[in-house]
């Protein structure tokens, strides 16, 4: 029967963006991570199937549902790009309050690693498709789908972008907020 | 001495997309791939590295190339999504006409494979980072940029994905011109 280990995934997470930081995601080992962490690389591997997945899970999936499912609880009338940006506000409040700080170091790692940036871009894609899909699902067409699903995919990255700066502000809803009156302005002007 | 092989990376990437489409990317050999093209496997490997990157050049990054170069080229005073838009037409009229039907198959292939889908995320994302490049190369702060070259590439990719559907009208940069209108409807709305 394995040991009780509380939380295992967010400590190993931990563990892992300290040491990347310190040495590098290239030079650094699961052996490594699993040590820091105090656990054994079996458990590691209970948690994660390869050492690049401990930077992508299980917020960035639980960011992608909450979002999804708040559009999908959204009044009917909403309009398309209301639903999304509300749905992305709600999952910012929900999932990422309060890491602003590791979320800051994580995109430093990434930023430094190809093999990194090549799977933040396809868990984007899938927030993307779960937005297209969450409104699909509520009677909208399939371009107006994808477009509102783009823009919220933009606005996000762009809010989460700022939120992950030196002294940035530390409400991402708030940032959200602004991403969007950016984008407007650039459309309108 | 290397015998002349006229175009041989344009044959290649036919008879790739041939056989892809035809028995799949994973079951696809690069020995198959060159036998068909008519050229050795050294040749291959003279043009492409890998057996996926035979689906993403030279125009993939032809089209980044002259879509940065055109932003440039705008006048003085052009918005930055107006530079945006006319570089992502006139890339596609230069590099991309009369390119549909291999576009559409070469589409199907990727949808089918999660690791050239990652590759083409990290390519669209390529794209977005020389538009937003260009544009702070004219002096637009780095908020705006990024927006409007992240607006740039969802219009893109909506044109782009209708283009390659059954039936869909031949011309890309009127199908950019029709996209940039349905994303203002929906942010207006």
């Amino acid at each position: 029967m394995p040991r009780w280990e509380p939380n295992a995934a967010g400590r190993l997470q931990q563990a892992a963006i300290d040491l990347f930081t310190a040495q590098g995601y290239e030079r650094t080992t699961v052996a490594e991570i699993a040590a820091r962490a105090g656990v054994t690389e079996r458990t590691f591997f209970n948690h994660f199937s390869h050492k690049r997945d401990v930077l992508f899970g299980p917020n960035s999936d639980r960011l992608t549902r909450v979002t999804a499912r708040e559009i999908a609880a959204s009044p009917a009338g909403t309009t398309p790009l209301t639903a999304v940006l509300h749905g992305l506000r709600a999952a910012a409040g929900e999932v990422l309050d309060g890491l602003q700080e590791p979320a800051a170091r994580r995109r430093g790692i990434i930023e430094a690693t190809p093999e990194l940036q090549e799977r933040e871009e396809s868990k984007r894609a899938a927030l993307a498709a779960a937005m297209a899909g969450a409104l699909r699902d509520r009677g909208v067409d399939d371009t107006t789908a994808r477009l509102a699903a783009g823009i919220g995919l933009l606005v996000h990255q762009t809010a989460e972008h700022r939120w992950t700066e030196p002294g940035a502000p530390d409400s991402l809803p708030t940032l959200l907020t602004e991403a969007m009156t950016a984008l407007r302005t650039i459309i309108d002007t």
